[in-house]
């Protein structure tokens, strides 16, 4: 394909995304496929000769469409948003035409400059402590290939780190002695992060709004000290994946230093929120944690990947995860300005250029424009709280702080596990659940910016309609 | 932006994505900029009200395109290629549109579905043995997010493997007797993905066509049982980064088995031409391996990322890899067919519709369009070292297997680095050294398949022009 080839088969696509997203409301929310239905759909290996871009095309709505969950979809309620839009998607379009990879400076000059500045811009919003900032003192920020990773690579920092205070014992007497912290309702990302970096984890209990609180940390460390294991690693989140629980970071913060604990922030979805005003104080405390990280990729307009990683020091995260080979080594970074080699703040060398997404969307969307979109999903989801509240056989699970609300029929779980199904079924709508202290719920999140006032009275007109039908049953 | 506005800002992203293509031999390979250049040419911090478009398109010459890497250029030989092709553009654009993560399979059944056919479809070119197939047995394939990723899941899971093996002791006593193989010609990943696993890594010596040979890998494990050590994992690399060289998996693949050590092979960027019959033998041998990695994104023509990965046995990586959280179960996979949740694949959770590009090249080129692709890189390579060879002041490094040549004076390094910093003086090309056994050279590679024979030889011009004004003063 030539460029002028591209011409004509990139705007057709640019027409076939617009037609998509032009009638994304008359598509399921969920594909009624069973596991295996594409083996008969798609041959079973390659062709020799080359295939027509017609032919391709023809197949997107039968081969893709056909199973494909529609995260676009005003009616997608499920799990927690991933972002889209398309000022995000003019970034990635030309990124992937350039593909230059700003794994070390000399590799993209201006794909590394641009992060950095994007990394600053972005901690600005949150009113991040200066240190975070490069612009800052010895701090910065870079994207992480997901939450996982930045999570991973807190926790293997933090290890090297207590590693080294142990001098006149192995890497392995530590490593059996170590003991990392979170709540049982954080993220599985985190206890997946502990299990690779080979350390033990606790899931402390939490309290009555799904929230840690100091003082469960505070008995959790000084229990284990007691048994002579070492303490060395807590990952706090603002804002849960079942519930949106934000944990106390005011409290956990000054245990963490008075401990000299690690402490990572992950606020992948509600963090976004912070870029307001009247949300910042969820992160109060933040000062006192060593990384943080939030995801733009969910409720900042900026498709995937998109894990907003910051630290204190550079050099924590550098260290154990710097190599040195002479493919790689820097030939003219030097007059007096150093920039990051983003390779050795993460796991890959090649890297996507994911800051020109994020240039795009700040400034396309402005701050205001980011602001407002937060807002609105806010609203939508106290919305849907007031039509729950109305119907008394409902009841509400958590605090509705965020897009997402928690809900369930005041009955015994496997009622509620028959309702979801009931709601599956009908494919109208299409919702995760999740349990926590065994109670089995309904999770209703606002993950779409396409979703309206109109569709969240809909969606609880579907789920009355199936509850309606289960409890006449 | 609405759709309809996309369509406007597409069509016109679309135009200069091919405007860009269309003049990319008239751009310098390599920026003239200098550390902190950016700083200066845009705001400190984000703006309150949003831009409009046409504002973002202004700046793409002025800040982005100064301070670019065009690894699209034709005279670009540097590193290793990194591909992009308009069909996998094609296949990012529709999915950055969709953003649908085949975490789980009942997250994008599609997404999920794709990307096991595609990575059979890719395991057959590639003639893998049966039981790297999904339709073959236990094993299967993944697109890992880098081969940094690949390696770092093959070396935790063997270290998961043989920690299971001592359950009479802790994980740290195992941790500390542990040792892995490479060779010193290895890429930095696979020390990295030691340093992060925290398992020691010997680097082998290589022969004199730097490859890793059994008899050195033998004597390396025999030599470390007898000091207690445990050997548990090797990674044999088909293609290294500095010289191409292709370690002998014939020899090693069978001591590894009677060793019991987990093989991965890193082929990274050679393996992509084992799709050609002719080149097929470098990874004789193969069915040694637990583990195999190739990057489609080098030079299979796929957009990066895309780091192909296959197991034998895809317990050996899901069991250390999963983690459960009710938020992710799996809702209705289920009626005799399983499909896997690639979420326990890797680190990451929310993963791109990878599948997708990989489709629309495997269709597009067809088989016989990227053979024809690499076998038109392999004779520019060769043509370039006819020229090498003809001008009696160089020599060449290493044998040229590939789309690299290994050349430098016959002097000493001190001069090959005065070569290398005139030729990138001149911005005219832009290469990368590298470093074996102390001696300095520069490598020349067919990076694009913008590159055509007359920029090969242009790029000798340059190299010779160089040369004349450096041996003459």
């Amino acid at each position: 394909m030539d460029p002028e080839e591209f011409r004509r088969c990139g705007t057709d696509m640019v027409n076939y995304i617009t037609d998509y997203m032009d009638t994304i409301r008359s598509r399921l929310p969920f594909p009624d496929v069973q596991p295996g239905f594409l083996r008969e759909q798609i041959p079973d290996e390659a062709p020799f000769h080359g295939e027509s871009w017609e032919n391709v095309k023809n197949d997107l709505e039968r081969v893709v469409m056909k199973g494909l969950n529609q995260w676009r979809s005003p009616h997608f309620h499920a799990f927690l948003p991933i972002a889209s839009s398309f000022p995000a998607l003019l970034g990635d379009m030309l990124a992937g035409a350039m593909i230059s990879s700003p794994g070390t400076w000399t590799s993209n000059p201006v794909g590394t400059e641009l992060e950095v500045s994007m990394m600053d811009w972005l901690a600005k919003m949150l009113q991040l402590p200066q240190q975070f900032l490069f612009s800052g003192g010895k701090g910065g920020g870079c994207i992480q290939a997901s939450a996982d990773d930045a999570t991973f690579v807190a926790i293997i920092s933090a290890r090297a780190k207590v590693i080294k205070q142990f001098k006149d014992k192995t890497k392995g007497q530590v490593l059996d002695k170590l003991i990392a912290y979170t709540s049982e309702e954080a993220h599985s990302s985190v206890e997946k992060a502990a299990h690779l970096a080979l350390v033990e984890i606790r899931c402390l209990e939490t309290d009555d709004k799904f929230a840690l609180r100091g003082t469960t940390l505070a008995a959790a460390i000084r229990e284990d000290r007691k048994k002579g294991l070492i303490p060395f690693f807590v990952c706090a989140t603002v804002g849960t994946t079942s519930t949106c629980a934000i944990d106390n970071i005011s409290e956990i913060g000054p245990i963490c230093e008075e401990e000299d604990l690690w402490l990572h922030i992950d606020a992948v979805y509600a963090g976004c929120a912070c870029i307001c005003p009247e949300y910042r104080p969820w992160i109060n405390g933040v000062e006192y944690s060593t990384t943080f990280s939030i995801n733009p990729h969910k409720w900042l307009h900026i498709n995937p990947p998109c894990s907003a990683f910051w630290v204190k020091d550079q050099e924590l995260i550098n260290e154990p995860l710097s190599v040195d080979a002479m493919y790689l080594r820097v030939r003219s970074a030097s007059n007096g300005v150093t920039m990051p080699d983003f390779r050795n703040w993460h796991v890959q060398l090649t890297r996507p250029f994911g800051a020109l997404k994020m240039w795009f969307v700040f400034r396309m969307f402005g701050v205001h424009g980011l602001q407002e979109r937060i807002r609105k999903d806010m609203a939508m989801a106290k919305e849907f709280e007031a039509l729950v509240l109305a119907d008394s056989r409902f009841e509400i699970v958590a605090d509705v702080v965020s897009g997402l609300v928690c809900f369930r029929l005041k009955g015994d779980n496997a009622q509620n596990e028959k309702l979801l199904s009931m709601i599956d079924k009908s494919r109208r709508i299409c919702i995760t659940p999740s349990i926590s202290r065994g109670i089995f719920y309904l999770r209703f999140c606002i993950s779409v910016y396409t979703t309206e006032s109109r569709d969240v009275v809909f969606a609880w007109e579907v789920i009355q309609h199936e509850a309606d039908a289960l409890l006449s049953s």
